[in-house]
């Protein structure tokens, strides 16, 4: 499977909606951009894409469903958002209640598909600015934490945003903040550089979501508005039903990472 | 009235609520953003909402109010949008049956205000880069056209993309797609540069909506995404009722300009 980087995106969709591939995403068709999902009823969609518009560093929209179907006709018009993702996650009413490989069975015309953009898109830019990564070298997942940034409510949505937090060699961060300014699109410029207690994080080794990384001498913690941050806020509501893919399982598009380029 | 240009918004959008200014806004409170409006029922709202997250180019949202609430909270939270535009037009199944200076009357909790990002955002940029704008030196509204560039369907709404069109010098046109390319919440970098006919323009001295201006020897024309595509999108609808601004009579905002540069 050592191909699966370089393989398109149709043909990885492909491998996963057969659940040949019940996997993280990380690193699969190197340079398409990969999405977060929430699947919501529509009698919700409207104030959850307000949300979405007002909130647009935490929560920036790839592509939304037409109520009812299953095709992201923006991103990836040949696929299946109820099958071409690796793994699933079904909330009721807030709770977790099944993890699982298809959605077939819960789909209905009822629903719209928000696929939102995923920090992946940014950190490569990162890397080939010579900026490393540490939760890859680490080989682990993004500490992410709850800020007290407060989101814009829109109807029912409300809730603190989330950031990921990146290390960053103190004399990387402005060329940091100019790389990630150029994709707005995907979670754009950090939220915050240095401090974490100035936006409500107490402990920076104590992440509320993800893994703990290091943080070596000389480097500054550089934080960046997050993709989980819908999830959490949608939750807090208690849908009667929401879907999401599981962390780190996500949904692939056929557009290329460096169309959200601004300039 | 000359010091309309250094008033804060909140004075000039007094003004306005007193029938005091029934004029086009343009050059009034300089700095800050100013806005189209688009009010639909709520029944249109979601498709409405979706189509301008598919097209932000022509349909940059800098505000959506709350199903019936009148105050856009995050651009102008002590304004009206029901008495703070100088002069609006009422539709009815498509059909313009009413100018007025102020919407009370027509006002009901079903109501969505949306306010659409306005190219004099990014006019200002160019002119402090030197480059000047034509219809302000020949004192007339901006030439804008209808295109071959079909926009993303969102449910009812569909139709061609309108653009605005500048002449540039041609030895400016990369900085004109730099300066403008910083402010993707306001139509960002031009949608085309050179030949009208390209973009399935006939002929350069017939707009469609606006007044024709002066390309000189030398000068490109340069194409930009228009706010005025949303409205003709909607109009084609026909929805039962649905109220905008009079051209160039623009909502003010507190927000400035250069808020909306991303780098």
């Amino acid at each position: 499977m050592s191909n699966l980087a370089t393989m398109h995106p149709s043909e990885v969709r492909q491998l996963i909606r057969n659940n040949e591939l019940v996997k993280p995403t990380s690193g699969w068709a190197s340079g398409y951009t990969q999405a977060n999902l929430a699947i919501l009823k529509k009698e919700l969609a409207f104030e959850f894409l307000l949300f979405c518009q007002r909130n647009q560093k935490p929560c920036p929209l790839i592509d939304v469903t037409e109520p009812g179907s299953p095709i992201p006709q923006l991103s990836a018009p040949e696929a299946d958002i109820r099958t071409d993702i690796p793994k699933y996650r079904v909330y009721r009413h807030g709770e977790l209640v099944e993890e699982v490989t298809d959605i077939v069975k819960f789909w209905n015309d009822d629903m719209v598909a928000f696929l939102i953009g995923c920090s992946f898109t940014f950190e490569h830019p990162l890397m080939n600015n010579g900026i490393a990564i540490r939760h890859i070298e680490e080989n682990c997942n993004v500490p992410m934490y709850k800020t007290n940034i407060p989101t814009v409510k829109a109807g029912r949505f409300e809730g603190p945003t989330v950031v990921s937090m990146r290390p960053v060699p103190e004399q990387a961060v402005v060329r940091a903040v100019q790389v990630t300014s150029r994709f707005p699109a995907v979670h754009g410029a950090p939220l915050h550089i240095g401090n974490p207690v100035s936006i409500g994080i107490q402990d920076i080794n104590e992440p509320d979501f993800g893994d703990r990384v290091t943080i070596k001498e000389g480097e500054v913690p550089v934080f960046w508005a997050c993709g989980v941050t819908p999830q959490a806020v949608a939750m807090h509501v208690k849908p009667e039903l929401m879907i999401t893919h599981a962390p780190g399982h996500m949904f692939i598009t056929d557009l290329r990472d460096e169309r959200f380029g601004v300039i």
